[in-house]
């Protein structure tokens, strides 16, 4: 029986103290009231439980997933708000709650830390929460937000020495970042319309042009969104690093880079499908998220992306198990162990 | 006998004087020598006709498209650069050359402008070089930077008043725009890697976010690079114009918008024929543009995009007449009435 892991969730339906207590820390940013603590956020575990078990977990069980890698809120890591302690304190509370979610419903949820990013800030300044995270919550990946700025792309390249501290972290507790932003701020950017998207197409890139798994042979990172619009434009890439003198891209990125399937349509990942090895791609579906509707074309969820990976004809059996559990326990070896000690195997 | 319209040609190959006046150029800018003028540039004819002839009109023949629709090159446009009268001189100089070379081979070439846009000038100040190249010049477009900071993303939205009066000269002169940004100076993105895509991606969102259409219902607009990531994630931005509760697609963008085929590789190409409608889809190849190699995987170029159309298996004779031909006379009555004349039809 293969599992369905979906390597790509956040915990967007959080209790609305979570939102209120966000509210009054960037009030006093702004000067307005104090403060507030990490211990005056109390949410019991009942409303924890109530905010999963109606929403991700229904749908997790309409559609047959397993388990969900539950990350804290995308659109809710804003990194460019405040400074450093600002985003310290806040990702603390973000990863706490995503821990106790993991500790309720522990055969459904896995966490996936979030980062105290902060624009300009060295990142080295993450170590210590990245490390709680894997040491305390038994985090088995972190989400890497390449623009901290919130859409202005202030920060380095990520090939650059600058995010080096993390990417040794990652090799030391052999985890994989998802490189993911955060609300954008730009008005030209839609959040989920254009800056996800863009970031994904962004990183891609950036990690074409440069050398870094040279430096770090297995570090590795997935390309959330099925990898902006490098899929779709495969040959542009491919041409582009022939260019650049640099090898073919399986050699040159693909022991290092994967792809989650959240793409919300047919043709979508039928394309995926076909141009990216099976071996790098991940399933996901990044539910509840961006696009909550009922596609009329299909009567279904947009984002339940397992019926496109069941109906897509250029799959076997033998693939959609590897998208479905293999690859997520290869390139996740946490979550392996993890799963191996519940399995009653050595992992 | 269908003719095949490359609706995104480039002048990338001008002779080097070119690039030596820009740089003399920028070197005033910086007070390093005295601005030069537009007649120290003197390129003859013989260099213009060799630049092309070897170049563009070679590759054409060998793949058989009948015209290019041609522009200034898009990565040396560099809005970023300079005040408006830098940008005016620029865009005049870079005007004229590709208007001489649609005046040396009248069947081959036809002009499309560029701009002078400047960051943060009114885009009113483009009118009057826009009427001079209809005017004058014969241009049947222009290609349109939303993004004249180069990579920072500075400009208010493409529906925002701001780029009304560009608009309203569009519908007068019944014209459409390419987006079209040009070199990024933003060391996070690669140009023709990630700031073209993205751009491309983040237009189409900024029209879908927008009602732009309610104003200006005969606004045409092509998103190149066969519109960035918006195919490839159909469903997404049908899943996200209805959560803005804007209508289906088909109604609310895709009377105005309109998508080439600058997809190098096989999939991409069938992905775009299989979600976007046939009378959205212009042909074109952006040769000699970002990719100029030849693909190891079919012995061809990749941005030999003619070989993609004439082998996708979901379209018929009468898709591929459309998108070589058809679609661009709509989408471009100008040079519909150009060919016309020259067929000796009434437009």
């Amino acid at each position: 029986m293969t599992l369905v892991i979906d390597c790509h969730g956040h915990f967007t339906t959080a209790p609305p103290a979570l939102e209120a207590w966000r509210r009054r820390q960037i009030a006093a940013i702004g000067g307005d009231g104090a403060m507030p603590r990490a211990r005056e956020l109390a949410i019991p575990d009942d409303e924890l439980r109530q905010a999963v078990e109606t929403n991700q977990l229904a749908q997790m069980r309409a559609r047959g997933h397993d388990l969900t890698l539950f990350s804290p809120r995308a659109s809710f890591m804003a990194h460019h708000i405040g400074d450093f302690e600002v985003s310290a304190a806040w990702a603390a509370i973000n990863n706490e709650l995503v821990y106790r979610v993991s500790q309720l419903f522990p055969d459904h949820f896995v966490p996936v830390a979030m980062l105290p990013q902060s624009p300009g800030v060295d990142p080295a300044s993450c170590v210590p929460e990245l490390e709680r995270c894997m040491r305390d919550y038994g985090a088995v990946g972190i989400n890497l937000n390449p623009d901290p700025s919130g859409g202005h792309w202030r920060e380095p390249p990520l090939t650059d020495r600058w995010w080096y501290p993390i990417y040794e972290k990652m090799v030391e507790w052999d985890i994989p970042a998802m490189i993911h932003v955060s609300t954008s701020c730009n008005p030209c950017f839609h959040t989920t319309g254009a800056h996800y998207l863009n970031a994904d197409t962004t990183a891609f890139m950036q990690l074409l042009q440069g050398d870094l798994f040279r430096d770090f042979p297995t570090l590795r990172f997935i390309i959330p969104h099925g990898g902006g619009a490098a899929p779709y434009h495969w040959g542009r890439f491919r041409g582009l690093a022939q260019e650049l003198k640099k090898p073919l891209l399986a050699d040159h990125l693909l022991s290092n880079v994967f792809f989650d399937t959240c793409v919300y349509h047919q043709p979508g990942i039928d394309l995926l499908a076909t141009v990216v090895p099976v071996r790098n791609v991940l399933f996901a579906s990044e539910m509840i998220g961006a696009v909550r509707g009922i596609d009329p074309q299909t009567g279904h969820h947009y984002d339940d992306t397992r019926r496109y990976l069941d109906a897509c004809p250029r799959l076997t059996d033998a693939d959609r198990a590897a998208i479905y559990e293999h690859n997520a326990r290869r390139v996740f070896p946490r979550l392996h162990a993890r799963l191996a000690a519940r399995e009653g195997t050595m992992p």
